[in-house]
């Protein structure tokens, strides 16, 4: 692991981008998003994935113009065309519409379509809480893990997050896809010749199985909780691909790399401002008080404390704000200065 | 299992809960949402808890009077307070006026506050479904799940549904929990002197646990999916509790017997009209694509059939329709009917 200075490493990130046709603002957010990723410790949504942006907009699958043209409005819900661009920026302009509308009337829900991978979801939700809001945010994707009674990958691991002010604790922000565990996960476990956790997988024939190999070789993800997990994968993809008009299941790909396609991509963001309605007294005292008193509950055998949802992520993220500096994988480190050399 | 004609047994609960105070019009509602959870086989929330709800108003700890009064008021949100009453009745007038709301604006999502038991949750996600709306709906509950490193019961079993319009497959309707079992399971397997499940639950030290006598001796649930269900979980008690202003895990009492006190539970209704908003060609069409692809899609070892979310339960609920029957458990239809003997 190496370490870098988090605002010298951003402006390297927004050259990279700007030598790809992104606007010097457009590629500032996609700096502070891969960044955030990378403080709170999120590393698949962090630097690895400099270069893949990156050479989805080269390849011209991705638009480096990243506007976002409103197809249907309303007070309290917008639905944005992303123009096929990079969907970290799109969807930062598409939460910027929610927050503005719940500013408003007390409700902001922002469906977008024809856009691509966000990165990690739960930045968006955070961002609305950051507003005092009560968030929720997510994205369909390319299918990678099986329906319940299927060995096929036929639904997208489509990430969820919610983010709620929660006092002195911050935000509780739940951020998840909807595997059990991550391919990138059991991609490094077949490196190290470990044995996948039980219920993460199948192998290509259906049948559970512990041998990473086996995924490489046409196995597939299980969804977390079984039905349970599967039907959230369902929820995702209407409320982010159906209500937006986007691409659903096979025909999504959020990492588009053929020219003149869009990888169609739909993102939900919903923004609720608790000061316009309900009961906003002391909301986040009592936010406060549920978690006071989880965390004051015996633990159980095996357990040596007990976290809310974005702890250890926000925790993370403070350390890193603190010195300025975020720790950077030596691999992703040299694949970047690799980047930067050949463009 | 007995088999009762639909109208007459509704008519019967009607009668019941008319003498425990409840008006003619609400004891109906009450009758459909039991009657709509003993058809989809929901056999925990259906006429098993017709008791149950009526020794609670008996007791003065659940209103009879089953008014929603709107606390704030906007064209896309309300908060309404439910003034104690029973829980059904409460939250199916809340869904009517989060369609009402979304019928103008596009948007409609009601909080309730100072309710009760609203039975099974997916009932007021499918009545905004049945208005051709994409719809969820939460409510909090009493402490019954450890939260992922506790050994205690310190969180909801909060369920949580969704549902969206489906074309030839009706709707897709997801209504879950979060334990990955019900309690109500474990006590018949202890009957039965059957093991539980793996995961399913600990000891009360904490420990994993197969044995259903120890859920009895003081063992608590669990989570499905680990810390992605607790904070689905910390979710519902955010959407629904916090911001509707109404209790927080210990100090909710779904079922209350209590006079002169209120359980204060707090529920979340959303509904999203399409026709309004986004982009509304052939949505039934696109949401049939997804599960005609899911349907097709290879079995997994073991697996006899893929379904959609809310398949089971519909097709019950349909051959009940068509019959003008249901079937109702000996035991329960014995406690009803001793029931009516003594009111």
């Amino acid at each position: 692991m190496a370490r870098v200075k988090i605002a010298e490493f951003n402006a390297r990130i927004v050259n990279i981008f700007k030598k790809a046709g992104v606007s010097e603002e457009d590629a500032a957010v996609l700096a502070e998003v891969l960044t955030d990723s990378q403080m709170k410790g999120i590393l698949t949504h962090g630097y690895l994935r400099v270069k893949r942006y990156f050479d989805c907009v080269k390849s011209g699958g991705i638009s480096p113009k990243c506007e976002v043209n409103i197809i249907s409005d309303s007070p309290s819900w917008a639905c944005v065309d992303g123009g096929g661009g990079l969907g970290i920026v799109i969807a930062k302009k598409a939460t910027d519409i929610a927050i503005e509308k719940a500013k408003t009337t007390g409700v902001g829900i922002v469906n977008v379509k024809n856009s691509h991978h966000l990165g990690a979801v739960g930045f968006y939700a955070e961002k609305c809480a950051d507003e005092k809001m009560f968030s929720m945010a997510m994205s369909n994707g390319d299918v990678l893990i099986a329906a319940t009674g299927s060995k096929e990958k036929n639904i997208g691991n489509n990430p969820f997050a919610y983010c709620v002010p929660a006092g002195k604790y911050g935000k509780i922000l739940y951020d998840v896809a909807i595997s059990v565990g991550s391919d990138m996960k059991i991609i490094q476990m077949e490196k190290e010749k470990k044995l996948v956790p039980d219920g993460w997988m199948i192998d290509k024939d259906g049948k559970p199985s512990n041998n990473p190999s086996d995924y490489l070789a046409g196995g597939v993800l299980l969804p977390f909780g079984g039905y349970k997990g599967y039907g959230l994968a369902l929820m995702v993809e209407s409320f982010a691909a159906i209500l937006s008009g986007s691409a659903v299941t096979k025909n999504v790909h959020a990492w588009n790399t053929t020219p003149k396609t869009s990888g169609d991509v739909g993102h939900f963001i919903m923004a609720l401002d608790i000061s316009k309605m309900g009961d906003a007294c002391d909301y986040e005292k009592r936010v406060e008080s549920i978690i006071d008193e989880i965390k004051a509950s015996p633990l159980a055998d095996g357990a040596d404390k007990i976290y809310y949802p974005g702890e250890k992520e926000l925790t993370a993220r403070k350390e890193c704000l603190e010195t300025g500096e975020v720790f950077v994988q030596d691999d992703v480190l040299a694949e970047i200065e690799e980047l930067e050399k050949n463009i």
